[in-house]
C-alpha cells in the first residue's frame, strides 16, 4: 500500500499537537464493545484524561444528579526511566514523533525520537490494542532503543492506577485493593452504590532481565523492572492486562487471574494476531468501499470504526451511550441516538449486534413500565436516558452556563417521549430486514406492542375536533421544549399504532398462542388504537408539516445566515429563553421524518417544500442533524447539499467541527454517516421485501460496495458511477 | 461546485488554531511578484508577525552579518472597536471562525462571529487580495454588523505602521514619515545602507458617515472613523492601499499618490474583478489538474499558488527568495533554488517569467565577475547566495545552536560552486524549451559561456592521472563539506563545458557576430575546455557514482532507520562535527545529478544501482530533497515511494512536516512538485525538439492534465490512466 492506501485506513497524529490532546485521544480510542480506552499517552501528560471504561458499569454517587460510567484503573500506566530521567513529551526535546491508529486493526501506534534533558537520545515504539478475540484482554509493547552512546540504564514502572477519578473527582469507588507479586500486578475494587466488583491483572514482559521492585501506592499497585542497554541495543516490553467484572463471572478476582494466565501462555503475538483475524471479519461486515473520494473514505471508516468498538460483542444488557466508551459526555447515557443512528447499520449489516442491542431494550421493559405507571400511564414508557437498570436517567438540571451561570430545567426526561416510538421502530426494522420470525415473537413484539399501550393512554382526544392530540412534547427540536402536537411525535405515534395493529393481526394468524399469551399480558385496545391511528393530528399549515402547534406564527422569523460562520449552538448564543421564541431549530425534525417515512408522508412537491421551510432554519445544534440532512437532501437529489452535509457530519469527531470531541465521539453521528451513504445516496430500501436500490451518487465517486444481510443472505451491493 | 470541488482551490482554517498561528500565517500569504503578505490578522494577535515586504528591497544593517529583506510598514493595521471595546481574538469568545484562502482568486477571506467581553455580538467578514492586474495596489475590506439589540457605537482605527521592525528588532529605516488627511494615510522612508525610498498611501471608505480623528504615532499614521449601527445592520469598510519604491519609480511619493487616486477611482469591485481575471490568466498557463486524488490534487495547487505569487511580474532585477515573501527564512536571499526548482516549471509553463528571472542573473554577471576575481579565478562566479546586488551575501556563519550554543562556520559561499553550471543548465533550459534564439545570443549564451570560462580557471589538472579534479567542493549533500571531486559538480561541470562547446560551435555558425563579440570580451578556450570536458573525473566506485572521493571508504556506516519516526535533522541530531564523519546525506545528490542528466549517466541498473545506494541514506535534511527523489523513482518505475515521497514534498508546507514554515514557504519544494508531475510521473522530455511523454502514474490518479509552452507554441497535455 502506498500513502494513499494507508491514508484511507489510518488516522494520523505526526508532528505532537499538544494543544489538541483531548480531541486527539478520544479520536484515537480503542476499544472492544465491552472496554473502551482513550488514546492516553502511556506515560502521561499534563492535561491528560487517561480514561478506561468498562461497558454497563455505572454508579451514582451521592450528591450526584444521575448514575455515570465509572473510570476503571489505568492500565496504561507505564513510566520509562533512562539514566534516572523520566520518559515524557513536555520534558527535554521531540525529534520524531507519530502516532497512527490503524483501523483496519484497530491497533494504536507510536514512535518517538525524543532528547532527554541530559542529551539522551532514546527511541520508542509504542503499540496497544484491547483484543477483539477475547475482550477481556489488553495489550500494550514497547521498543526501546537508547541510540546515544555508552551503556543506559532502563527502569519500566508499571501500574493498575486506580488512583484516576471521574471528571470533577468523582470516586465511585467503596474500595479498591492492589497486591503485587514480582512482573504481577492485581487490583479490584467495588462501586459504591451499584456494588459491582471489577478485577484486573497485568503481567509485564521483557526480552531484558532484571531487577524487580514493588512501587505501589494506595490504589495503585505498581512495580519496576531496571536492566541496561547499550548504544542501539533494543528492549521490548510487553504489558499483558486482564479485565472482570461482576456483570461478567460471579468471581471477577479468578476470572482475571484465569484470563492472564491464558494470555500469558498464548503470547502478544498470537493474542495479535487473533485479534487482527476478528477485525477482519467486522470489517468484511461492515465496510463501506468508496472509490474517488479519500476524504470520505476515510471519514466513513473512521465513523464505522468508532460505531463498531462500541458495539458489544456477547452483553445483551449493555447498549451504545451516546459518546460511546470514549469520554464522559452524557455520563455514558443512552438515548434514541442508539435506535434511530447506531442500530440500522448494525441491523443491516451486522444483525447478531442488533439483535443484542434491542434485546438490551427488552430486558429494560420493567423500567419503562415503572416510568409510565410513576406518570399515570400504562404500558412501557421508555426512559429518555437510560443506563444499567432501565430506568429514566435524564439529568433534572444543566451544568451552570460558562458565562451566565444560569442552570436550567431539563425537560427531556419529562417530555421526550418520541424514544418509545423509536425503539419500536427498530424494533420493526430489524424484523422487517432479518425475517427473524422466533425472535419477534418471542422479544420484539411485546416491545411493539406495550409501548403501542402507553401512547394509547398517553394520547388525548379533542372533541372539539374528534382528533387525537399529544400536548407537552419535546420532538427532535429540542429548542422548542414541551410544545403541543409535535408533528413527529404524532406522524411517528400514528404510523406506530397502525404497526401495533399489523402485528397483532400478524401474530393472530401466524403464532396465535403468542397472540393470545401478550393479549392476557398487556392492555391492548384494538379499537382504540385504530382509532389513534386514523385520529392522530398531523398538523398540515401552509402546505407543509407544520413541526407544531405555533411554529408559523407563534415563533419569530430569524435569519440564522447573519449567524455566520458559527461553531456555538444558537441556544448558547441567544440563551435558552429567547431560542424557545424565535424560528431557529437545532436539529433534523420534520425532515428526520421525511428519512424515515419518506414517500408515506406524500408526494416529491411536499417533501421539497418541507426541506426548503426547514433547512433554512436549522443550526444543527446536534450532531444528529447533519447526516440525516445528507441522507433527504440525496433522496431530493439535492446533491451539492448533500455531499456538504455528508462531509460535515462524517468529518465532524476527526476535525473537531463542533470543538467538543474532547468529551467523546459523536456515536449516533457515526451511525447516520452510514445511513447517509447507504440510505441516502445509493437509496437502498426494502420494497416488497426486495432490496432496491436507487443511486444518487456524488458525481465524483467512482465505486462505492458494501454488504447487507437480508433475511439470513449476505448480499454484496457495488454501484459503480458512470 | 460541492464542498469536494472547493477543498480542491481553498486553504481552509476552521476553527481558529492559535496555536498554530506562525504557521498559517506563512500558508496564508498572498502576494503578486512584487509584494508579499503574510496572512496575519488586521487586529493584530499577541505572537503574530504583521509582514508585507517588497520585492528586492534589501538593506545591510550595520552589525548584521548579511543583507535582508525589510519589512515594510503594516498596512493591514485595522483596529475595530464595538461601544469602545477592541475586537481581538484573545479576547472575548469566538463563536464562529473560518479562514480560507481561495487559491483560484489569490483572495484570502475571514468569517468571524465574535462576542465581547461585554456581550455585544458582531458578525465580521475580511477579505484581502494584493492585485495581480497592478501590483502596486492592495486592498482590504470588512463587513461588520453587530447583532446584539440596540444601537452601537464602532470605532474604525486604520493605520500604516511603520513600527513593524524585521526579527530581532532590526531597524533597517533610516526615516520614516507620516502623514494624514483625514480618510488618507501617507509614509514614506528611506533604508538606511542601501538607501532605497519606499512610500505607501491608504484610503478608508465607508459605507457609513462619521466623525474622523487622527490617531496617528511616530512612524504609524493613523485615523479612526466613528459611526453608529443598530441591531443587524451591516457597514462595509474598504482600505484601498498603493506602494512604490525608488527601484520602480524615481518619486515614489508622487507614484503612490497617484496609484492610489486610480484605485479609489476604479473602486474596490472593479479592482477586484481585474484582479480575479488575470489569476483566471495565471492558473490557464501553470495550472495542474490531477483528477481521483483530491489531496494530491490541492497540495500541488498550493505549490503552484506560491510559486506564482513569489514570481516578479515586471521586474528583471529581482529572483525568487528560498521562502520567497512570505517569510524571513534565509533573510529573503536567492540560492540555486530558483534554477533548478522553480524555473523549469516557468520555463515550460510561463516563459516570460522565466525570462525574466534569467535576466536577473544576467544582470548580476558583474557581481559573480567579481566574485571569481576575488578568489583568484577568471569569468563569472555566481554567489552562492544572492540579493539585490549580485554579490556574495551567504553569512560566514550560523546562528547559536538552541541547545549547545555552537556557532559553526558556514563554508557554502566559498565552495558550494556548482550554482554558477545550475544557472548555465537553467539558461539552456530556457532556450531549448522556448527557441528563443534572439533572446540566448543576446544573453543567455554570456551566462553559459563566462560561467565556463570560471570553470577553466577553477578545474584542477591532476598530471598523475591525466585527470582534472575539483578540490574543496559542496555538493547539494551539505552535510559533508569541502570535500574533493563532489559526482554531481565534477559530472555537471563536464556537461557544462561541453555545453558550452555547443553553444560556440553554434554561435560560428549561425551568429558569427556575436560569436565574435563574445570572444573578444571573454576569455574562452575551445580546446582547454574540451579537455576539461573528457577528462573531468566522473568517480565510480563499487558499480555507482561515488559521492565524493572517500565516501564509501572514509564514512562510518549508518543506520538512519533507527532514527525513525524524526523530524530533527540529523546534523542537529548528531552534531556538525559527526554528521561530516557518517554516511548519512542531507538531500538528493547523485540522485539530483539522475534527474537532470538520466540515460546520460548510464543504462537503468547502472540508475537503479545509483538509487539503492544512495536512497537509504537520505535525510531529507532540505525541503529540496523529497520532490526530486519522487522524480527519479517514477523514472525508476518505483511507484510507491514515488508517491509516498511526492505526496511528502507536496504537503511539506501544509502540513508543516518540519515544523518551520513559521519561516516562509519552501519554494524549491513548490517547484520541484510541480517537476515531479511532470518530469517524473508524466516523463515529459524533449527528444530532438518533440515532446514525448512516458507516463507512469500513480494507478488511482485518473487524469492529468497542464499546459506546456514549446516554442512558442501552447501544448495541452493530458494523461488519462485506464
Amino acid at each position: 500500500m502506498n500513502s494513499y492506501e494507508l491514508r484511507q485506513w489510518q488516522i494520523k497524529e505526526a508532528p505532537f499537537r499538544p494543544f489538541d490532546l483531548a480531541h486527539t485521544e478520544t479520536i484515537l480510542t480503542i476499544g472492544n464493545g465491552l472496554v473502551g480506552v482513550r488514546g492516553s499517552f502511556e506515560e502521561g501528560y499534563p492535561t491528560d484524561s487517561p480514561t478506561t471504561l468498562l461497558a454497563g458499569i455505572f454508579n451514582h454517587k451521592a450528591g450526584t444528579l444521575v448514575p455515570e460510567l465509572v473510570s476503571m484503573p489505568n492500565w496504561l500506566s507505564l513510566t520509562i526511566h533512562v539514566n534516572g530521567e523520566a520518559f515524557r513529551l513536555d520534558q527535554g526535546r521531540i525529534l520524531g514523533y507519530e502516532r497512527v491508529l490503524n483501523m483496519k486493526t484497530g491497533i494504536l501506534t507510536r514512535g518517538v525520537l525524543w532528547l532527554s534533558p541530559n542529551r539522551t537520545i532514546l527511541r520508542l515504539a509504542f503499540e496497544r490494542f484491547t483484543s477483539l478475540a477475547n475482550p477481556h484482554i489488553l495489550a500494550l509493547r514497547v521498543l526501546i532503543q537508547p541510540l546515544s552512546e555508552g551503556q543506559h540504564q532502563l527502569r519500566m514502572t508499571s501500574a493498575l492506577d486506580g488512583r484516576i477519578l471521574n471528571p470533577g473527582n468523582v470516586d465511585h469507588w467503596a474500595n479498591l485493593h492492589g497486591e503485587v507479586s514480582q512482573d504481577q500486578l492485581f487490583i479490584n475494587g467495588t462501586t459504591d452504590q451499584s456494588g459491582y466488583h471489577v478485577a484486573m491483572a497485568a503481567q509485564l514482559l521483557s526480552t531484558h532481565s532484571g531487577e524487580w521492585a514493588d512501587e505501589s501506592n494506595p490504589r495503585c499497585p505498581a512495580h519496576s523492572l531496571t536492566f541496561q542497554l547499550n548504544q542501539n541495543e533494543k528492549a521490548t516490553i510487553t504489558k499483558l492486562v486482564s479485565i472482570h467484572s461482576s456483570r461478567d463471572t460471579d468471581d471477577p478476582i479468578t476470572a482475571a487471574r484465569t484470563t492472564l494466565e491464558q494470555a500469558v501462555e498464548v503470547g502478544y503475538d498470537k493474542l495479535k494476531l487473533d485479534h487482527e483475524s476478528a477485525w477482519y471479519d467486522y470489517w468484511d461486515q461492515m465496510d463501506i468501499v468508496i472509490e474517488g473520494d479519500e476524504v470520505a473514505q476515510r471519514a466513513v471508516r473512521f465513523c464505522t470504526y468508532h460505531l463498531l468498538i462500541a458495539t458489544p460483542q456477547y452483553d445483551e444488557r449493555v447498549s451504545i451511550a451516546a459518546k460511546s466508551l470514549s469520554g464522559f459526555g452524557y455520563k455514558g447515557h443512552v438515548f434514541w441516538d442508539t435506535e434511530f443512528f447506531m442500530l440500522p447499520p448494525l441491523t443491516l449489516a451486522m444483525p447478531e449486534a442488533a439483535r443484542r442491542l434491542l434485546m438490551y431494550r427488552y430486558h429494560n421493559l420493567d423500567g419503562a413500565r415503572k416510568k409510565a405507571r410513576a406518570n399515570g400511564y400504562e404500558g412501557a414508557m421508555f426512559p429518555w436516558e437510560s443506563t444499567d437498570t432501565g430506568e429514566e436517567t435524564t439529568p433534572q438540571w444543566t451544568d451552570p452556563h460558562p458565562v451566565t451561570g444560569e442552570r436550567i430545567r431539563i425537560w427531556t426526561g419529562d417530555n421526550e417521549q418520541h424514544i418509545s416510538s423509536d425503539i419500536a421502530y427498530a424494533v420493526l426494522q430489524f424484523w422487517q430486514w432479518t425475517g427473524d420470525d422466533a425472535w419477534f415473537v418471542q422479544y420484539g413484539a411485546e416491545i411493539v406492542l406495550d409501548t403501542a399501550v402507553f401512547w394509547a393512554s398517553r394520547a388525548e382526544y379533542n372533541a372539539e375536533y374528534d382528533r387525537y392530540e399529544l400536548r407537552q412534547q419535546i420532538g427532535p427540536d429540542e429548542y422548542h421544549e414541551n410544545v403541543d402536537n409535535s408533528v413527529f411525535t404524532n406522524r411517528l405515534v400514528a404510523w406506530h399504532m397502525q404497526q401495533a395493529l399489523n402485528v397483532l393481526d400478524w401474530l393472530h394468524q401466524n403464532h396465535p398462542q403468542a397472540a393470545q399469551r401478550l393479549e392476557a399480558q398487556l392492555n391492548i385496545q384494538p379499537q382504540k388504537w385504530q382509532d389513534i391511528a386514523q385520529k392522530m393530528w398531523i398538523n398540515v399549515n401552509q402546505g407543509v408539516l407544520e413541526q407544531f402547534e405555533g411554529f408559523f406564527d407563534r415563533l419569530q422569523p430569524f435569519n440564522l445566515y447573519d449567524y455566520t460562520p458559527r461553531t456555538a449552538n444558537m441556544d448558547w448564543i441567544l440563551g435558552h429563553e429567547k431560542t424557545q421564541r424565535v424560528r431557529v431549530i437545532k436539529q433534523a425534525d420534520v425532515v428526520m421524518l421525511m428519512a424515515i417515512l419518506w414517500d408515506e408522508l406524500g408526494d416529491h412537491d411536499f417533501l421539497m417544500r418541507n426541506w426548503e421551510t426547514y433547512y433554512p432554519v436549522v443550526d444543527h445544534g446536534s450532531s444528529l442533524s447533519p447526516s440525516i440532512h445528507a441522507w433527504v437532501a440525496a433522496r431530493l437529489g439535492l446533491l451539492r447539499e448533500a455531499y456538504d452535509l455528508f462531509i460535515y457530519a462524517a468529518t465532524i469527531d476527526l476535525e473537531d467541527h463542533k470543538g467538543n470531541v474532547r468529551d467523546g465521539i459523536h456515536a449516533a453521528c457515526c451511525g447516520g454517516v452510514w445511513q447517509a451513504v447507504v440510505f441516502g445516496f445509493c437509496g437502498l430500501k426494502l420494497r416488497d421485501n426486495e432490496i432496491t436500490l436507487d443511486p444518487m451518487l456524488p458525481k465524483h465517486w467512482r465505486r462505492v460496495a458494501f454488504k447487507v444481510v437480508h433475511q439470513g443472505r449476505i448480499i454484496p451491493i457495488e454501484i459503480t458511477n458512470t
